[in-house]
C-alpha cells in the first residue's frame, strides 16, 4: 500500500463535510479547496462550480484530444455521523483498526472516490483514455442542484463512458457491477393540531394528539404485508422478466447475509418476491426519522403541538417520482382529520436508472475487476440511489459503470462506517487497469 | 403588591430546579437550600430529608400546641422548559409583562407556593392554626419517593387538613376548588428491529422499520371515537352520579375556552361524555413525546433501527395504576410483530383521588375565597395529577382542599408559563384569611 495515497486519504476524510446540516458549511467549502489543490497538483485543470447548494468541482486531464474520455463521478459530501456515541472512534479521526480504516466517509464516497485519484496520480500521462471528473457535494441530500448544472453543461460533461465507484463488491473475491439504481421521493411531514404543547391532566381528553394522528397515517401507508397502500405507487412499477428473475436468483447473498449485516431479528419483506428482487427491483416506503414532543430523560405530562416524520421512498424503473410526490401528498392530505392540518415538504426527488450493459466498456470493466479481484463481477439492481447517475444517463446518455469497491458491512450511513484497506488498493489497481488497459 | 414578596419570588423562579434531567441537580439542592433558608427566616424549623431522587423540605411553626394543624404541601421542582425557542423571555430570568410574571415554575409551583409562604411571613405569630410545609422536589417526574417518605413519617405529617396551591381558578373573580384529581400511569416503550440505522438503499425493502411498527402499536391503542382498546383499561372506572354531572355541566367553561387556551384547530374527546366529564372524569391516553431515526436538518436515508415513545394515562378512581401497568405491558407485548422486539419501562404511577367535601375545613377556605374573590367557588374534578394528594389521603387520610391559584392560560408545562399578579396576590390574602380567620 502506498502511504502517500493513505496518508492524503486521511486528510480527506478529516473534514466534517455534511452536506445535510448547515453548520458544516465551511467545511464543505474546505472539502472542495482541498480537492481542487490535489487534483492540480496531478496534472488536472479544474473549476470549482457555484449552484444554489453545494459546489460542485469539475477537474479535467487530456492526454491526446484522440483518446476516449471517461467521465468519473464522486462526491465530496457525507452523512451526519449521529448517533455520535455508538462510535468506537472519532468519525472525523480516520483510524485503522483490523484492516478497515474508520471514518465517516470511509467507505461512501471519499475512499471509493479516492481510488480513482490515486489511479490518475500512479498513471500520469500513461493513461490511454482522457479523464474529468464531477465531483458533487449535495449526493447525500438528494442531488438537489446536479440535475440543472448538467443540463447547463452538456459540452462540459460529454464523454465516452462515466464510471462511479459509490458502491460494493460482494466480497474482495467478488467484484460487482450494479446495472441499475433505484430513485427515491423523499418527504418530511408535520402534522399540527395546536400552536403549542399543553398540559396533559387540563387537556387530556379534549384536544387532539398530532402524534398519535402522524401514527394512525403511517401505519394507513403499509399493510402488514408489507404492501404500500398509496393509490396509484405500484401503477409504472416496471415487470421483472423471467430471465432477470433467474439471473437475480443466482447473486450469492440472501436472507442470511441481511440478518449478519444488520443485526436485525427477522427478515421482513413484501410478499410474492424474493430478497433480491426486495433489493433493487421493487420499490419501499420508510420512515427514516419521527419527532414530537418531550424526547429526552425522564417525562413531561405534555400533549405535543405538533409532530414530524421524515419519509422517503425508493423507486424503481419506470415510477416518476414527481408522480410520487402528488400521490404522497394526497394520501397525506385525504387522511389528516378535520380536527389537523397536515403540511409535506418534498427533501429530494430521484429517478430511477437502467443502463444498457450492452456498451462495450462495460467488457473493458469486467476484464479489470476480473484481473485485480480474480472473478467475474456480477451484475445486480442496487437498491440505493445515485441522483447524478440517473441525471448523466437520463440527459447526457451517458451509461455508468458502477464499480463497487465497499463491502457489504462497511456501515455507510451507520455508526463505525468503514473501508477495507485491501478493497481500497484492489480499487485503486482495477482502475490503472480500467484506464491504461 | 408587597415588593419584598415579589422580589423574593423572582430569586426562587431563576433557580432551574428541574427535575427529570439529571444535570440539574446542583440547581435542586440550590432550590433547597433557599427556601430552607427562607422558611427559618420566618420561624420556621426546618428540615432537608433526602430521599432515593430529589429531597423534601420540612418545616413546621407551632403557634400553640392546642391550635388545629395545616399541612401545606407544594413542589420545587419544575417542568423542562423545552422548546427553549418559543419563549419570549429567558424561562429562569422571570420577567413582567402585562400584569403577569413570565417563568418557568411562575404558575407551577412556585409562585401558588410562595402564597403561602408569603401568608405565613406577613402573620407572624398572629395565626390560628400551627403551620406545617411538606416541599417535595419531585411532582413533575410522578412524586416516585413520596409515598414511602409519607407511609414512614406518618406522626411528623400529622395535621387536621392540607392545602395545596398547584391548580388555578375560573378567572380573577371566579375561585375553583378541585375536589378529585386523577391518577397517571407513565411509560417508556422501546421498539427494536436492529442493533443500529442502517442503509435505507441496501436494505430498504428486506427489514422492519422499528418506527412504523411503533406507529401502528400507538394506532391500536386508541380508536377513531377516542375509546381506549387496551383490554380491561375501563374496568374499573367509577360511573359518574347523576347529580354529579349535572353539577358537572354546571362549570363555566367549555369547548370555547379549550380553543382559546389551547388554540387548537378543534375540540376533540370521547364519544357519549361531556367536555367537562372528559377533563376530570374520563381517563386518557396521551403520547407525551416519540422519537426515532434522524431528526435534524435535511435528509438521511437511513432505516432506524429503535424507535421510542413516551406515553401516558390519566387514571381516575377506581382505576389502579398498578392494573394498568399490567395491561398496558401486555398490549404492547400483545402487538409487538416477531420481527421486533418492545421494552416498557414505567417512569411513573400515581393513583387517582376523591376528597371528602363535607370536612369543615372546606367551609372556612370557600369563606376566605368568597372574601377575596368576590365569589363563591365551584367545586370540580381536575384532569391534572398530584401523586402528594393521592398519598396524603390514602396513607394519611388527611383531605387535601386545593385552591387554585393559577388561571387556565397560564400555559403550565408549555413556553411562556406566567402567573398573574392580580391572583398571586389575591392568593397571599386568601390563605392569611384561612389561617388566621
Amino acid at each position: 500500500m502506498n502511504d502517500k495515497h493513505l496518508n492524503e486519504l486521511f486528510e480527506f476524510l478529516s473534514i466534517p463535510s455534511i452536506s445535510a446540516q448547515s453548520e458544516y458549511r465551511k467545511d464543505i467549502k474546505q472539502a472542495c479547496l482541498w480537492l481542487e489543490k490535489k487534483l492540480k497538483k496531478i496534472g488536472f485543470e479544474t473549476d470549482i462550480i457555484k449552484t444554489k447548494g453545494q459546489p460542485l468541482i469539475y477537474a479535467e486531464r487530456f492526454v491526446n484530444k484522440k483518446f476516449p474520455t471517461v467521465l468519473v463521478y464522486g462526491h465530496y459530501d457525507v452523512q451526519s455521523p449521529d448517533p455520535l456515541e455508538e462510535w468506537f472512534s472519532d468519525p472525523f479521526k480516520p483510524e485503522i483498526r483490523g484492516g478497515n480504516i474508520y471514518a465517516r466517509g470511509a467507505s461512501d464516497n471519499k475512499g471509493q472516490l479516492f481510488t480513482w485519484i490515486a489511479a490518475a496520480e500512479d498513471l500520469g500521462k500513461k493513461c490511454e483514455l482522457n479523464l474529468k471528473f464531477i465531483i458533487e457535494g449535495e449526493e447525500e441530500i438528494g442531488s438537489e442542484n446536479f440535475d440543472d448544472f448538467v443540463n447547463d453543461n452538456k459540452s462540459l460533461l460529454s464523454a465516452d463512458i462515466c464510471v462511479i465507484s459509490d458502491s460494493h463488491a460482494i466480497s474482495p473475491t467478488q467484484p460487482l457491477i450494479s446495472y441499475g439504481l433505484r430513485g427515491i421521493a423523499y418527504f418530511e411531514i408535520k402534522i399540527e393540531t395546536m400552536p403549542k404543547d399543553v398540559h396533559s391532566g387540563i387537556y387530556g381528553g379534549n384536544v387532539a394528539n398530532p402524534a398519535i394522528i402522524l401514527s394512525q397515517i403511517i401505519s394507513k401507508m403499509k399493510s402488514e404485508d408489507e404492501k404500500i397502500n398509496i393509490e396509484g405507487f405500484y401503477r409504472n412499477v416496471r415487470k421483472l422478466t423471467k430471465q432477470e428473475r433467474s439471473l437475480l436468483s443466482k447473486l450469492p447473498f440472501g436472507e442470511k447475509e441481511i440478518l449478519e449485516e444488520t443485526g436485525a431479528i427477522n427478515v421482513l419483506g413484501e410478499s410474492g418476491f424474493s430478497v433480491h428482487e426486495r433489493a433493487g427491483a421493487r420499490p419501499t416506503l420508510d420512515v427514516n426519522g419521527v419527532w414530537a414532543g418531550y424526547t429526552l430523560e425522564g417525562q413531561k405530562t405534555i400533549i405535543p403541538g405538533v409532530a414530524h416524520a421524515k419519509i422517503s421512498m425508493r423507486l424503481v424503473p419506470n415510477q416518476d417520482p414527481y408522480e410520487i410526490e402528488k400521490i404522497f401528498k394526497k394520501f397525506v392530505s385525504d387522511n389528516t382529520p378535520v380536527y389537523a392540518k397536515s403540511e409535506v415538504k418534498t427533501l429530494s426527488l430521484n429517478k430511477p436508472v437502467i443502463m444498457d450493459i450492452k456498451n462495450p466498456y462495460f467488457k473493458k470493466a469486467e476484464k479489470a475487476l476480473i484481473k485485480v479481484f480474480g472473478s467475474r463481477p456480477i451484475y445486480e439492481l442496487s437498491g440505493g440511489t445515485i441522483g447524478a447517475a440517473s441525471a448523466i444517463k437520463n440527459i447526457l446518455r451517458i451509461d455508468s459503470i458502477l464499480m463497487g469497491y465497499g463491502l457489504p458491512d462497511d456501515g455507510i450511513h451507520s455508526p463505525n462506517e468503514k473501508i477495507s484497506l485491501e478493497m481500497f488498493e484492489k480499487g485503486i489497481n482495477a482502475n490503472k487497469i480500467f484506464l491504461f488497459g
